[in-house]
């Protein structure tokens, strides 16, 4: 072994650069025409599933879809081979993902109508979460992340309380409102109090005895109160780590070691040692 | 008297750890069956009120049912001979509840059509708040309530000042719109008020005049203006919650233990003993 | 003159004290009687326009008007007389109300019909914003006050670029959407966008050919975050607000002069000073 | 050349100064008459696609119409001949949108139909955010720039992770809810997603399946959650800039004049003067 590499080892080894690396251009190459095609593939459902569209150009779609389903497939094999556990990547998140992307296709050879399936393939587009690892939005989406993960805590607690709001909100709503006016159960009932909480407000169920609607302008009052929750969790979070960055990252004044000078002082306001 | 107890107030004892008591395994296992139960129970309620789910499975959700109603009749009989002052817990806002919730089945027995009421038992949920005093989410569960708590005068003067001007609105708007177009009466209109305020919007009840559309529209504009208000009372007080750990991460004044001293203080403002 | 008063003169001043203060007993008792009955007046006016309700009272409901509107008849009247310049009260704002909450009660007398114009009524209710006056409310009412009057600068530009927006896409929306889909002129347009900007929804008016939507959609992310920037402005008001108190109404050190000691300190953080 | 100018130059470089400038009376009153002109104007064509008022008045609508067209007209070439670089005008922003509303009514001249083109002119009403530089409102909305433009990148990266969810969400809709509910094509089911994750909620569209309801609970509470985040975005961004002001009531540096210093600075962090 040592030095003697087979070709196909190279092989795998160049590959494996080019999938699974970000360093080198083909790299990047690839993940951008990898992004283009999820794309792609994505819209090409979309349009197969608008009647009008799909009547006219369903052979070009179809043929399209082929395509992206055969570079999916190759992509998927090189994944494979070019790792050095594949089994890691076959269960993986993303490795499941990639062979339900491409299943569909193949199936509806031999079943009819599975190709509805290949909406699974939209999955793939968490692969685009990506690019928020790219420099350029680094630092906010890590900001981001930071201020959702801190505030988790929080909003489990309070969907918590919300869902057992919710529950006690309908059972009363499908007493109150009865089978007439849409609160044909329970379930649905709670479906209509999430509707009204959330101020979504469809409209397909909405109270019509005097009572219910008392008792929903109740909900919508608390839902206007219940909202200010989350906001003010993710905004108080928000708010710590955006002030950070004015103060942090400073050194220490060498005079007296105080850090709470401007960013661009010249001298430290504490003990006026000049910088 | 003295160490001398009869059997029944060794039992009695038993019971009250177990039932009242958190301490012990015993306890704590007899809590998540109970809270396992009464989700359960509000289940099957649930489920009986879907009528195809209903038609196929009558029999085995009344069964369950009925097994879990003298699961809770026993637990209400044990919390009350288990406790020294009965009466204290009869009366109290959950012994109150448990008996409710065991009430509908017995009557059912004697009247038709009262199981219905068994939906009560869905108050029962509220002893899941319980589960928010555990270690994991106290820290979060208290930040939240004293938020709330520290907002609940500036949130009733703000509802208020909502009230009022939902009245007047709902008044206008039922001279402007009439009784053809769901305005039938000014209760109605401030329900529909209250719906778009709140930016619910059902579109049960729309304005269909342009001066109704126009003043619909000025509602609307106010109700954005005004959902900042109750969400800016929280998040203030949330954001000025969680910005006192930054200061509790001192070491405590060696002279006194105080920890709420400025970052930069010189001397301990509470015992004046110098850092 | 000097001592000498006529009996009528002492009379409008008792009056004047009753009607106008709020110092004595007599005076607090009539603020809540007519509180009491500005409320009571109207649910009367509410509940006449419930049809099935005014059918079956009619007749209690009109001699209930005609006792409090000869309430406030004198009232009316009473505030004329115990004071000095009448003119003032009677053509101030809430002169002409007191005056426009009686009028349509006589008026009914000759013109049938009239008597719904006691709707007007409703608009005494904001004599009910008194009660924020109350010591218990005043904090926090004012707090509230000064929160929204700092940020009103901010909210007016901020209206004043929505209108614009509103106008351009309710514009837009009229051309895409043509006149089936309810987009019948474009005043209408810029109802649909107001209520879709403002996540009201009523879905009277909704999008239907693929262009509309794909706007709509647009729109609809939009009002996401447009609906921040007010929330945010009244937000940054009350947090600012709300933090002052800790630190202000302090007075300095007199050892070093420093402000920024907690309320309940007995030694300044800065010298060591003792308090 | 020097002091000798044509007639012409003098009359270009009269123009110039009252069309672009705002330094002078005239220029000013021009700027008003100008906006007040652009605002009926958009009045006019509203008013002109609502049918009723427009079969009422068709004659004086198309007169003033004309009449303000002309002066759009002439408007438009005197920009063009008194500034020395006119392609700089015709070919920016403003003098395309300029072009653009006059074209329609010439246009409609030789072509029926055109002059429901004239609602482009509603673009005009861009300029009115000119008035946004007055002095009254320029602290305001140099503020609330600042922190939309520094919320910016947040936001997008926000508005990205949002339609990738999006796209999902309304894929697994269209499979769940099938043809019959609306959920026609998964572009419609796009359509929905974004409606109900904004909680817009129109209802055109809404779940019947109580799978699907149950999915769309879920994106509702989602939602709810997600709306917090461009809040909490702009609120931590107005909140760091209206703090600001507080240290601007500094009295300046007697050294050098600066304000930035921290409250309780001993030294000024500039020029390193003593306090």
């Amino acid at each position: 072994m040592g030095e003697v590499k087979s070709q196909y080892d190279i092989f795998r080894q160049k590959v494996h650069i080019i999938i699974y690396g970000t360093s080198t251009k083909a790299g990047r190459l690839f993940d951008l025409i990898l992004l283009g095609l999820i794309l792609l593939s994505v819209v090409l459902v979309m349009m197969e599933t608008v009647n009008s569209f799909d009547l006219k150009y369903h052979f070009e779609l179809v043929t399209l879809e082929w395509i992206i389903t055969i570079f999916f497939t190759v992509e998927y094999i090189l994944r494979i081979i070019s790792i050095d556990k594949p089994w890691k990547y076959i269960f993986s998140f993303y490795g499941i993902i990639d062979l339900l992307a491409i299943m569909p296709m193949y199936l509806s050879i031999f079943f009819l109508g599975t190709s509805i399936f290949s909406v699974v393939r939209s999955l793939r587009l968490l692969r685009l979460f990506k690019i928020l690892n790219h420099p350029q939005f680094t630092n906010q989406s890590v900001q981001l992340k930071q201020a959702i993960n801190a505030s988790r805590g929080k909003i489990v607690v309070f969907i918590y309380f919300v869902l057992i709001i919710t529950i006690i909100i309908g059972s009363l709503m499908y007493i109150v409102e009865g089978k007439e006016s849409g609160f044909t159960s329970i379930p649905a009932s709670i479906y209509w109090t999430i509707v009204t909480l959330t101020t979504v407000g469809y409209g397909d169920i909405s109270p019509v005895t005097p009572l219910g609607q008392f008792i929903a302008s109740f909900v919508m009052i608390l839902g206007y109160g219940i909202i200010a929750v989350p906001t003010g969790i993710v905004t108080a979070e928000i708010a710590k780590n955006s002030q950070k960055p004015t103060t942090s990252g400073h050194t220490p004044c060498e005079g007296c070691g105080a850090e709470d000078y401007p960013t661009d002082a010249n001298y430290c306001p504490r003990c006026g040692h000049k910088f």
